[in-house]
Parts: C-alpha cells; structure tokens; sequence
C-alpha cells in the first residue's frame, strides 16, 4: 500500500489527534465530510524573539501525502475507541486517501513571516481535517530548527564550521533525526548523527569522548603500535616514536593515560587526528600531548587536524592554544600547526556566541548538541491550521485578540522586491483577484490590522510565494536538502538585515492588498455585530 | 534479525554519534574492545528547578539491547565514512550484539536523585561504548517528560483529569509518541493521540476544534436530522426538537451556526456530547448552546458531558459556566447539570495552574499540550554517561567543578527509610562491599563532597534499587506502562513533600558509605597530584 518509503514508521494517519476522527465522524454524519475545504496552516509569531522564520519539513509532508491511508489495524483500534460508530464511517475512512486534496506551498527553506500560509490545503472536509495534526507535526517542529540553525549561523559567522551534536538530548528518537536534518537545512555543515547521515546523506562527523581517554590506563594498552609513514615506506613503533618525539617537544608532565589514548587513537586515525584536549587538563597536558603527537605524525608525513574544547572559559583556552600552535609550529618550522582547527562544544548557545565573539574567540568549529535541537530559547513553533472557506464561503475565525483573527478566503502571497532586489514586503491577495502586484506598477499594501497603516510599492521584481505540490499526486519535487540549504542561506544574504538581526530585529511587513483588507474586514463587522445596549 | 518489536523504525544502532564508530575503531586497533567495562548514566541536576526525577525509558533501553545488531546496509554505509579503516573492523561490528552486556537499572518509574546511576552497563568495552549515545536518547527525555508530567500531576492536585494533548506542538513524531507514553507514566491520564493508544493502550480522548464549530453555516448543514430517544422508542428531528428546547431554555439570542455544530455533534455522540463553546463567546453563546443541546439531549434520555474552554480567562470562565449549569439544571430539576465536565486547553504551564488554584477555579480537565510535550521549562534533561571501572580497575573523571567529578567504580544504592515508611535519603556503597545498610542497624552516610557533613541512619526499611534486567538477554521484566504509572503515584504519596514541593524543595539527601567516601576521595587525590609551586 506505501506509495513511497518513509523515514519513520510513525509517521502514519494516526499521527493525529482523537478529535479529528470524531468530528470526521460528525462530518460524515452530517454528509458534511465531502464539502470543499480550504484550511491555511501558518504561524502568527516568529519564534525566539527574533523576526524570520525557515520553513521546514515540505519534504515530509510530501511523503506523508503519499502514504495517507488507514490499514485494516488502523481501522481495528478505531472501532474499540468508538465504539458507537456505524460501521459505515469505518468503511469511509478505509476508503480515504490524498487523491481529492490539493496543497499549495511556499517553497521548502523560504525564509517567511507570520500570517502568510506556509501551506494552502485544499479538499474534501473531512480528508483535510484529518491532516490537520499530523502536517502540524510536521512542520512546527522542522520549521523552529531550521530557524535556530539559521540563527546559530547568522551569530557564528561565515567562517565557523557548525556541527549539530544533539543526539543524545533530543526529544526522542525522531526529535534527534529532525533535528540533525532541518538544522542542515538550516545552513549547519555535518552532524555527529550516524542515521541521518545515512538516511539523508548528510555529512557526518566525530572523534572521541573523554571515556575514551579515561579507558587508557598507560602505553601498555596499545597493542598494535607499529605505524608506517604516510608514504607507506617506514615503519616504527609509534609509542616508541611519540615518546622520542615528546623529548623534543618537550613536554614531558603531562598525564600519560592521556597521551597513550591520543596515540591509540592517531594510531587509528593517523590522517585525520583530533583530540579531545580537556579530560584532565586542557593548557597542562591536553593541548600539550596534542602537539607531541601531531609532531610525532608530522615526522611521518601526516598532517593532524586539531583538538576540540568540552569545558572551562572557550575563548581563553582556545586563544591560548593557538598561541601553543603557533609557537610549536614555529620552533619546528611548520607552518600549518598554526592553523590547527579548533573545536568547541560545552552548552553553546546564542548568547554564548555572542559573548564568544566579543572575546576574540580563535575557534573554527562549534559543535552544539541541547540548545540547538531542543530549542530551548523557544521550544515549539505555534503554527496553526485553520479553515478559512467552505464550499466556496469564506469562513473566519473570530477572536477578541486582533492577532488570533483569520484572514479568511482562499489567498496568494507575493513577495515584492526593491530597487536594491531586496524583499520590500510581502502581500497577501485575493486568489482569482485582479488587483495583482506588477513589476513597475505602483500597488497599494495595507497592515492587516492599522486602518491607517499603508504603503504603496514599485516593486522591481514580484515573486509568487505558492506553488502547487500536490494536486491528487505529487506534482512538483522538493528539492534535495542540500539544494534546500544553499536556497536559505542565499536568502539570508539577500534579505535587508535589519529583519535578520539577533538582538533588536525590525519587524518585516506582511500586508493585504487593498480588496482583501475590505473583504477582511467587511466579514469581520459581518460576523460580529455591534453590541446592543440595553 | 530482529528479535521484538521496536516502537519506532528509527531506533537502530546507527542511533548514535560517529564518534562511537570511530572510537570502537580505535578499541579495536588497540585490542582493547573486548576490556571489561563498567559505565554508569546517571543525571547531576534535578529538572525544572525541582529535587526530584521521575526515571523513564527503561522499557525503550531493553528493546533496543534485544534488538542491537549492525545491518548490512549499514555497514556498508559506515565503510563510506570511514574509508580507511581496515575491512576486519566491519566485519566485527557486523558480528555485534548485546549477548555479552549486562544492564542493571532501578526500577522504571522510580523517584529519582542526582548521582545515582539510572542505569549500569557492564561489558565489552566497544560494545558497552556503543550503547552510549542510544541508551542517553532513550532514557533523557523520557525522564524529563515522566517528571514533568508528575510535576503537573502534583501541580493540579488529585481531582483534576489530565490529558496530553501535545501532538501537533512536539519535537517530531517520536518526540509526540515519548510524549504520550512518559506524560502517562508520569501520571496523566489520557491522550489525544491515536497512535500512543493504539501502540501502548493509553486511553484516548477527543471531542472538536474551532474548525468544526465554523464549518457549519446554518441548520440546513445537518442532512441526518433523526436522532431516538436513548431507548430507542422515539424518534425525533433533533433540529426541531432542539429548537423547542432552545425555547424552554430561553438560549434564542446566541449564534445560530455554532448551535448547528453542536446539534451535528450531538447526533454523532448523543451519549457523549463534550462541546468547544470559545468560538464566538463563551458566555453569550457557547455555554448557552450547549445547554441547550444538553436540556434537549436529556429529553431523549441522554446524559451529556460537558464543554471544553480553549481561551479567556480559564477560572473566571469556569466559575461563570458552572453557575449557568447549576441555574439550568435548577430551573428544569436536573441534579447533574451543576456536574458537567468542564475542560480548560489554552497554554497551560504550571505556573497558570498554580494562578488558577488561588482563582478557585471549577476546572475538572486540564488538556496540556506544548509546555508538557516540550518540556518549555526545561527541554532536556542532562543525563551522561561515564565509564567507572575497567578491567576491574576503578576510573575517576576528574574535573575543577566538583559537581562534574565522578563517583568511581561499580556501586549498589540503597533507599533507606524512617519510622514512618518514607524514605530518609539514598546512599551508594561500593559493589561487593560488607558495609551495607541494614533494618534495624546505624549506618554512616557521607555527603559525597562535603567532609563534615555525616548522617547516621536506623532504617526501618532498606531497599536495594538496582536490580539486573539483562545478563546477555533480558532477565527481569519491565511492568507495564499502567503498572509503572501506578508506582510513580504511589511514591509521590510517600515521598516526604517537601522535596516535591514545585516552588521551594527542599533536596533529598543522596550519600556515600563511609567507606566508597574515602574509596572516591583517595582516588581523587592520587588522579590529582598536588599543584609544585616553583
């Protein structure tokens, strides 16, 4: 029956709610479950005080279109929860798939903003209730990491490589692989996760854990210590060999176990060697026993890689090991030990970055595990699913907070671009509407919600935001993940920075056109008529 | 291959960082992967600024090691990230599985402390090292959820029903599925999702959205008007019926398109009827009409259930709609009208919930889905994992903070109760050891860090707390899930209170015998010879 394979076995139609069976049910009751719907998911807030959002997880929402269909023991449990339903209704929902909806989209990585529908799902009432939960999942929670990633970025700068490390934190299983997924997406290099670098090609990355240095007890662990050069043409005893070279380094008090771990390891991994510098003393005998090794190897034609940082004040230790590189590197004429890569890793998070960055940091690698993939600044994106047309009416949801009201209708979105080929504002308009924004043509937008509040826009260029990705099958193709990252991190170059600002970011307008602010608020006042004094 | 069923296709040994394949490559090279390893998982710091944990992912832990066993697809995906490692390695990891580990834990569900080992893996170095990143992503949020929602639990006091209703918020769809299962654990009562329930036997519950409620335009919606009476005698239009009924409840000025929803509903579950009443106002038309469709289902003989509050003021809210019911049910003699269930969903923390105590609320159900499911408090719990001993030979982790030092070794813990049957602290002794608690006899217990702080104890009542759940296969059953959530609520009535209190706890003493005391300390000093002043 699986159309297509899925990352997850979840990932099925009973990712979903009870409540969106029983008002299927209602629905069905009703004869109401084959009326035309239109149901807009979008987020009313960006998340972590910030003013932008990545959109993230069209690619499983895809997958999940593909796949939507109940089986025979789906339908079993079902009945032993209502029991009082006909067993037509069982029928009904046996029956069902996504051959009758339609889902617009904007494009998967846009970098987007409240209010402007990240999907448009078009079909028959009861089928697209039914999806409500299940794409909420989906995507509430791919969107917030590829955002935090974003961010992480953004605070990093061009230079710092970012690897996600945040297997062992995450929210389960499934939170760790969407996790390492969508903050690639997000613009991170590599993840230390092994299964999303086989399920999504995704590089990964790793070297060792303090247990491993701990596991050493001295030079007698290594059994094997024969290496040969890089060349492949001499052979030595790489214990014996470190240790003469250590003579020269001369760092002779540093803990043993800990150099007899780094050569166990450099043993194994003579091309690639990093070491984890700090599980006794990062300046004393970490970064030490590092260099005695990576000596040791560049005697034999090897080239090291560097050392990474679990603890203590990030900035200073990595100034400081610099400054050992360097000067190691120059009392033995080699040029490169000043480039050693460092690696930091110890509950990094944005402000730590910013604090980082303010001290001269010397690091070229931040490996982040809890704060990115647990999202702690904000831990769950709002995104919500409402329905906003029935049959052809247009259907509001109305709320004494201005912010909670729908924009009912079915609408496009466009984005319109400056002189400078920056995005001005986006602009919701009526679909089948003619009041379009046009290239060169000036265009009246208006804030949802400020009467006075307009703006008149010459856009140089006008992109429409949706597409449409499925209509009964798949018709357009999410690009590959990689594809998907370079698309976010070239917006988060074009787009004016003040909106990307970590701190004190400017708001980015999202307008109505002129027709669909009347429309708007002519059902409002409609729908909610004047209060009766008595 | 596979040995049971896994909860989640995701939970393979690929479940990890590479960091654990690079360093079982190392082992390997070394020859030092069959080394006799003991590691412990253990946690430093209550979550959520509270002084107890409640330990989750026990059963996940168990399945996995039934299951913990390289693919061919995976090595071959292995041997493409690791290129240079000799082909002997794979070969090994292919021939791995848990036959030779040994797992003791405590008891899933246990009231747990900082320091104690959750769980204490015992086996082949590479193997045991392996297990790592898994058993962490298994066992974190697990606990971090059971104790949250044991945290609600206590928060909402014991006659208040809890659902979790976290679905669309949490971190993926396994981030869902944990949620559901450890929020049961942890002492809820049902969920809105389908799966968990079909997977797990959670109870499930639902009623509808906003969605439905606006779906509906007027009384022509509902094609099925016939509803019997609940003895199936009469017959009846239940528009109609209702309509008289809304005349005897003088309800005539409320919105006539919800009234329609509700009667839609209330002929899909007459037996059941729960109503969402926020969609246009609560007071003027929500609890109205639901009145009304409850006066007119009572006619039939039917006994409705109650409303559901999703915004406004939770308490005030409550308290103004059991007036009504009360004022209804008086008008037409019906006694358990002034019952109705009142359900309140809207963002719901704890700190809302402790507002909505000192608002004597008339909240019978609280639905909890995004501060529960995400754990916004504190979204993950910092469990590690360290190895304690290898080759019989004790290992410390040292560190300049003394809360990241470990305790050495392999240790038992004992709970030791008072007079009055609650536990007084736990101490750990080292395995083996003829210093341990017994009823009846003084025994010294340590602060592990603090050398004047001593505690002499006369248990009434010593309880081990680990016991051997695998010995190269599973050797002790996990309880089932309602079993252990049985056991959480028994020990949160037995636990002094005031190390539960959410606000100010006090911490619950966790110590070292005498013995394991000097043991840790002599250690420590040896690993950490004396600063040579020059």
């Amino acid at each position: 029956m699986l159309k297509i394979k899925t990352t997850n076995s979840l990932v099925t139609p009973l990712l979903t709610d009870k409540y969106q069976l029983t008002m299927a049910y209602a629905y069905w009751k009703s004869e109401k479950q084959n009326q035309d719907a239109v149901f807009d998911l979008f987020f009313r807030k960006n998340p972590f005080k910030g003013e932008f959002t990545v959109f993230g997880g069209l690619d499983e929402v895809i997958k999940f279109l593909h796949n939507f269909k109940f089986q025979q023991d789906d339908i079993d449990y079902l009945k032993t929860t209502m029991p009082n339903c006909e067993q037509g209704f069982f029928d009904y929902l046996l029956s069902l798939d996504a051959s009758k909806v339609k889902l617009f989209a904007i494009d998967h990585g846009t970098i987007c903003f409240p209010k402007i529908p990240l999907v448009r799902v078009q079909g028959p009432l009861a089928v697209v209730q039914l999806l409500e939960t299940p794409l909420l999942n989906l995507i509430n929670y791919p969107s917030l990491m590829a955002t935090n990633a974003a961010r992480f970025k953004l605070a990093s700068g061009p230079k710092v490589t970012l690897l996600e490390f945040g297997c062992r934190r995450a929210q389960g299983p499934d939170g760790a692989i969407s996790a390492s997924k969508y903050s690639f997406v997000g613009g991170f290099d590599a993840t230390s996760h092994v299964e999303a670098g086989k399920l999504f090609g995704i590089p990964i990355q790793g070297t060792h854990a303090h247990s491993f240095v701990s596991s050493y007890m001295d030079f007698s662990d290594i059994k094997n210590p024969t290496l040969k050069d890089s060349k492949g043409e001499k052979e030595v005893n790489f214990v014996e060999f470190t240790l003469e070279a250590r003579k020269e380094t001369g760092y002779l008090n540093t803990n043993d176990s800990e150099l007899a771990a780094f050569i166990g390891y450099a043993l194994s991994f003579p091309d690639g060697f990093l070491a984890l510098v700090d599980t006794y003393d990062t300046l004393l005998s970490g970064v030490p026993n590092f260099l005695t090794v990576a000596y040791s190897l560049h005697k034999l034609g090897y080239k090291s890689v560097g050392i990474r940082l679990d603890s203590g004040d990030l900035a200073e230790l990595s100034k400081q090991s610099r400054k050992m590189f360097t000067e190691c590197g120059e009392k033995f004429g080699v040029d490169y030990f000043k480039d050693f890569r460092i690696v930091a890793s110890n509950d990094i998070n944005e402000p730590a970055i910013h604090k980082l960055n303010a001290n001269n940091h010397e690091i070229n690698v931040f490996g982040i595990g809890t704060h990115l993939v647990t999202c702690q600044a904000q831990p769950a994106l709002g995104c919500v699913f409402k329905l906003v047309e029935i049959d052809g009416v247009p259907r509001i949801k109305l709320s004494n907070e201005l912010i909670k009201i729908t924009i009912p209708g079915k609408k496009e979105a466009y984005r319109l671009f400056g002189k400078d080929n920056q995005p001005l504002l986006d602009v919701l308009v009526k679909t089948d509407s003619e009041q379009i924004p046009k290239v060169g043509e000036r265009f009246l937008c208006r804030d949802p919600a400020i009467e006075s509040k307009r703006m008149v826009v010459t856009p140089s260029k006008v992109v429409p935001l949706h597409s449409c990705y499925w209509d009964g099958k798949q018709v357009k193709d999410v690009p590959s993940l990689a594809e998907t990252r370079k698309f976010v991190l070239q917006q988060l170059e074009n787009i004016n920075p003040v909106h990307l600002d970590l701190l004190k970011p400017k708001q980015y307008p999202v307008t109505l056109s002129d027709e669909l602010y009347h429309f708007l608020h002519d059902l409002w006042l409609k729908e909610q008529p004047p209060i009766e004094l008595k």
